[in-house]
């Protein structure tokens, strides 16, 4: 008994337990096909990425090694590839670029501490903070991200040189310094971006239908439309290897029309413990860990939590109806974090893109990313000496095609069309990403998110109704429309008793409805009881009806022991016309309280 | 038409005019006697807080000059009566005994500068910031507070001369300087406390029945009894100038065993605008205003949001079932603040203990403050020669044992019955209102409460029962007890999905009972969209019953425009028996999925 729990437990934490006990030929074939797939996307991503990052392009090489491996052990989604993303690589650009000691030694031990605080919120079972952000606060800072880094791209995919930090200030520095445009870099970026942009149109007609490929046949689909569509996803790889053929062959000539890409040492990177002390040039002495983690500042809580963010969101979009283990999935990427950290790699997690591609490839368990790894590694020690052929316009179009589908306009024309009120929290969150950065952005749009949701909450909907019982009787029937907690219980009391005094005129009988109130906090109930002592001074005569059955004791306590609780409408009318015993609901007071109010109805 | 309105608003704005038209000898002499009553509670109350504000004792003569008389144009409950109260003066201690410039200065500062928020606040409608503080937290930082004061005041009762700021300090103090406890002081002290407790005692046999004194003719009361119980409500005048009688006789034979109120300078205070510059000592410069108020540092929010949280639920209190405008009540103590920092005032609004006294003692309307003030006016014209003589120990008796009953025992007995997670954000509130300050208290006190709130909103209960229509056909109905939005939208999706794996083994038929969701946003709309596809991906036909009108607009477009919305039990029923023509519901790919899922039934 226990040994069985001890091996669910296990296989809880160890998923490869699980899925590889029925593992055969036909998986291993679809994994295989899945990650060289997902590789030849990721080798161009993330050398493009680690600029975005501010780092050196093999630094993204190193950074995608560790993720595919550890999250095959640890992960439970197939789909899943833990390598550099663009959000990951703009927030570490923004948290190490103006550090006092080297930035890539930020970089690593980031990873490292936002691994760890994964780990922990995973161990925790934290995962229900992610809930506390809306869809359109996350819809918001992934378009201003997106937008952010499209922008910051145009320098090089124009071939400019100058240095801007905010979106504002890019956009104006690209305006003045138009006239300095490389015309080869800007040609050859543009036409990469026509090229990217047609082939992944392309994939729309070739791919097979995403959702239904689990229950199709593979041979149902035409060779020639698997081709197009391999291509298509491909379309990074196919882009970076032409240009850099192309600047080859120039090169063979003599002719050198474009910025490439800074020599990419090869080999494997220094394994070594992540870095706890650094020297910084500005004080001119080593620093120690707190120091170090000081300059990191906030980036230490941001990075992890945009990391999980993502990644629980990826994992429930393809999850495919199974239910996600979001701390399990917690600890897989704080543990991908604090191993690569090892390996020199800045932060990373999953991709959309990418987790698209496997799936679309048919991915069928978490093992594609030992192949995607293997790819990496292929990458990094024979690849290298060919990647200062790349000219820095080409990645560039790569990371502006990739993230300008991240810019959520279909969820703001569905947020237009079904809750117009949304929109102020996804406007506010973008337009504060866009200018103030993406962790005030965040910031700003959830507290406007909660204290949106705490307004609301703060003031329910009550509604009122006169009901005839017979020709001269009728009674007002009140219905909150929430729970009471303490931020409504003094506007309800009012409300009630405001409506009360306009529309209770000619009744002296309230059946407060409680069939929708579901919780009632200790402010809720003893508003309610003021309410109760408010509506007897005005001479009324106050019913509850249908509470749920521990509100029954908090009403007794707060309002009156004696105070009449029935469970059904018919039970009011028998009530209110004298048929059920009074003694049943009455005693002392206000029987003969009921009495002389149900006389003057 | 617009002069109604006008004359309306202006009465709403200026309650005198509205209570003034119908004003006559009776309620004048009731209003008389009250005053004069509240004077007799306030005069000895004023001289004490103004020590534990650590002021000179004038200035608490000041500070209950100009309350009663601007209340009476601008406030609307007769009880109320603006003054120093022991929690402001704790408060203002707090934030005035450590600045670089004159206490008295910043104290008066700090009064205008609450005053203008409190204005803004009714201005603008803003007391609905009140309603964010439940009353568990009201009352542990309301007990806190008594329980610092009591603590601060320990050291005057026993005649001890030492320094000490926290709560835990004072008591370490107190046992250290156990021995240099003066004899006389703390015999008088404990004396005065036992007199105004028995007094207090006997109040309670003496008094007309707070509740129905209104109704109740004045001639019932037994003349007696009244004068009883007027002695008792006028136990601090009582016991102060009995003391001070003593003193004066021991002084006239040379005898001065207690220690005695410093001298108060007679006359009527400086009338000035507030202080906008001071001279700093430590400095040795003129500060102005705004380097003053950046001394006062949160003390410019915190005191005012007190004041209004205060005196907003006092005037509930004695509403007497009337609704009370919490905008206009604000503005009016706010005027009190703004015109008291002309006098030299410090923060001032309404006092529980006093509003008891008014309400008991027969008030008709705010014009016993005029009273009340004529007796501030004639205490500090005549009677400062005689201030001298009363001793600093009772004093200390008069603030102990009008404290002490602040301490919210019954609350607590009443938390514990009905709600004892409630006692968590109080016992919270009051220990770290203890160990760390008014101020961090309520911060953490609040925090914690909207934590709690937001999770159990982030956590709604869903019911799940299997409904059976004829003998091989079942349903699951699946009700969420409370509205959706973003915090709790995930988890009801995966709850659902989750129970609907695990009971839904023998039905394919899902109906989302809606009745009780009141609201939808976005967040909860795309997560009910992902809901309805996760479960048709296993198969699952998907119903929904009830949804408000605004929510089926949503569901339409997240969901699936066909999906089958009813709005009873009994069309579930005629839906899946086929008597409802299928038309109505569903059309195209929908219509086929039903018949293939009823004939699996």
């Amino acid at each position: 008994m226990i040994m069985n729990e001890s091996l669910k437990y296990l296989k809880k934490k160890l998923p490869i337990l699980e899925w590889s006990l029925d593992y055969n030929v036909d998986k291993g074939l679809a994994d295989l096909v899945a990650g060289v797939t997902a590789g030849l996307t990721l080798i161009p991503q993330s050398l493009a990425y680690a600029s975005l990052a501010g780092l050196e392009p093999q630094y993204g090489l190193y950074s995608s090694l560790c993720g595919g491996i550890t999250y095959t052990v640890f992960g439970t989604v197939p789909e899943l590839n833990i390598a550099p993303t663009a959000l990951l690589s703009l927030l570490t650009y923004s948290y190490t670029h103006d550090l006092s000691y080297d930035s890539h030694t930020g970089a690593t031990l980031l990873t490292f501490l936002a691994g760890l605080l994964e780990l922990l919120c995973g161990l925790l079972h934290l995962g229900f903070l992610v809930d506390f952000v809306s869809t359109p606060v996350v819809a918001g800072f992934t378009s201003a991200g997106a937008i952010t880094i499209a922008t910051a791209q145009v320098k090089n995919l124009l071939g400019l040189k100058f240095t801007a930090e905010s979106f504002i200030d890019v956009w104006k520095q690209v305006a003045m310094h138009i006239s300095e445009v490389k015309l080869y870099d800007a040609l050859l970026g543009s036409s990469c971006c026509v090229f990217l942009l047609l082939m992944r149109k392309l994939k729309d007609c070739g791919e097979p239908p995403l959702e239904d490929h689990h229950e199709q046949s593979k041979e149902s689909v035409n060779g020639c439309k698997k081709f197009i569509w391999f291509c298509s996803v491909s379309r990074n790889a196919l882009v970076v290897i032409s240009s850099a053929i192309m600047v080859y062959a120039l090169n063979l000539h003599d002719i050198k029309p474009f910025s490439v890409t800074a020599h990419v040492p090869p080999g494997w990177p220094n394994i070594s413990s992540p870095p706890f002390e650094a020297f910084s040039v500005h004080q001119n002495r080593t620093l120690h860990v707190f120091d170090m983690m000081k300059e990191l500042g906030s980036g230490i809580f941001v990075v992890p939590f945009i990391a999980i963010l993502g990644n629980v969101a990826i994992a429930k979009a393809f999850s495919q109806g199974k239910i996600v283990d979001a701390s399990q999935e917690m600890i897989a990427v704080g543990l991908c974090n604090i191993f690569g950290s090892f390996f020199g790699s800045y932060p990373v997690n999953a991709s959309f893109s990418r987790a698209a591609v496997s799936n679309a490839s048919g991915v069928k368990t978490p093992l594609a990313g030992v192949y995607t790894g293997a790819m990496v590694i292929l990458a990094f020690t024979f690849l290298t000496p060919y990647f200062t052929y790349i000219p820095k316009t080409t990645l560039s179009a790569v990371i502006i095609c990739a993230v300008l589908f991240m810019v959520e306009v279909a969820i703001t024309k569905m947020i237009w069309k079904i809750n117009k009120i949304d929109l102020i929290p996804f406007l506010l969150t973008l337009i504060s990403c866009l200018l103030l950065g993406i962790e005030t952005g965040i910031l700003i749009g959830v507290t406007v998110d909660i204290v949106m949701l705490l307004y609301s909450i703060a003031r329910p909907k009550v509604l009122f109704e006169k009901i005839q019982i017979s020709q001269d009787k009728v009674y007002l029937k009140v219905t909150p429309t929430s729970s009471i907690f303490f931020p409504s219980a003094q506007y309800l009391r009012e409300n009630i008793l405001k409506t009360n005094i306009e529309e209770g005129t000619n009744t002296n009988i309230i059946v407060l409805d409680c069939h929708r109130i579901t919780r009632l906090d200790f402010t809720g109930g003893k508003c309610l009881g003021d309410l109760v002592k408010d509506l007897k001074k005005k001479g009324k005569f106050v019913i509850f009806l249908l509470p749920l059955k521990n509100m029954e004791n908090t009403i007794r306590v707060t309002c009156d022991p004696t105070i009449p609780i029935v469970h059904s409408d018919s039970e009011v009318k028998s009530l209110l016309e004298g048929k059920i015993e009074a003694n049943k609901f009455l005693h002392g007071f206000f029987k003969s309280n009921l009495e002389e109010v149900t006389t003057n109805l």
